[in-house]
């Protein structure tokens, strides 16, 4: 058994930008040289989101859209008026969706369906710098 | 420290079909002769979600209410109008709940509550084999 | 590598009370004297969530109010025509929000964002005694 985490970073552009984590993840699964196991994927941070998606313009479109309607960006906010900020949506964004998902390693690969990659949401309102922890547990 | 992963199939119905897994996932557990741990439930693609509920029939009828309110199925969803496709409304759904969910290993059993079951929602428009993997790891 | 798992136990006001579990499961993370891994943060039962969010009382009430959207109190549950029961709206909102998350353990802590908090949602309508599963594994 053998616990390998790596840590790298991305730029994102704010206002539900949503990238494509995959590429990157399978690759440091492939070279933690972990055969069977769990590799967790984890965004730092209260206004972001980790999940999978069908990663196509289409789908992605739907998924702001819905965003759009639980938690609008320009609704009255508890969070703005205390702080005087602007970012309450995606606050709340992130508490529904979840800061990181997991998922199994199998025959030394990560095991995704092919429609199916790993996406970080970006819900703050400006660009940021995003931590991205990718840990491969297994044997 | 060990990992043990076991996949299995299950048939669905489509639509929204709910499937109680926590037998599978239990045996799987027990067999897997981990004590203390963390036992990872993980559906394959992009249309299904894995997440508990009290199983019932009224529960799981609740739960697809909400789930036609938030993410209707005829809707008009950008990832059918690009693709010629009818299952947007299921993408979004399991992006926004997640494919996979982690639970603990205590005393060589699963621990869930008396009436916590762990479910597979099949999102997708069609009867689906869906491919689940367990991975049971800990000592 | 190690599996290092504790149980404590929090009481709660019902009623989508939120709790601060962070301080907790630091403490735990710490003592387990595991360097790389990840913890897996686990309440048991079907009417409560784990998630997290920036714990101000903005950002909690923001969450309790879109949750009372998504999932009202007091609408017609199946659930609770058929039991007699008054919190269908509990097991809704737990299994859309999921009741464990996990996250990286990075140079032996806990690896959050500075606003970022581990939160334990009480959905029942009622004060319960919940049980909380930390478990660290990793090297």
């Amino acid at each position: 058994m053998a616990a390998v985490q790596t840590t790298f970073h991305v730029s994102t552009k704010g206002n539900t930008d949503v990238l494509d984590l995959t590429g990157k993840v399978e690759r440091i699964v492939a070279e933690s040289r972990i055969r069977t196991g769990v590799v967790n994927v984890s965004g730092l941070g209260s206004t972001l989101a980790i999940t999978t998606i069908e990663f196509e313009p289409g789908a992605v479109s739907d998924l702001r859209r819905a965003l759009d309607e639980i938690a609008p960006a320009n609704d009255n906010y508890a969070h703005n008026a205390r702080w005087d900020d602007h970012n309450g949506y995606a606050h709340l964004r992130s508490a529904l969706m979840g800061t990181a998902a997991s998922f199994p390693v199998s025959d030394g690969s990560l095991r995704l369906g092919t429609w199916q990659q790993i996406i970080l949401c970006e819900f703050d309102d400006r660009p940021r710098e995003r931590e991205i922890t990718v840990t491969v547990m297994g044997e």
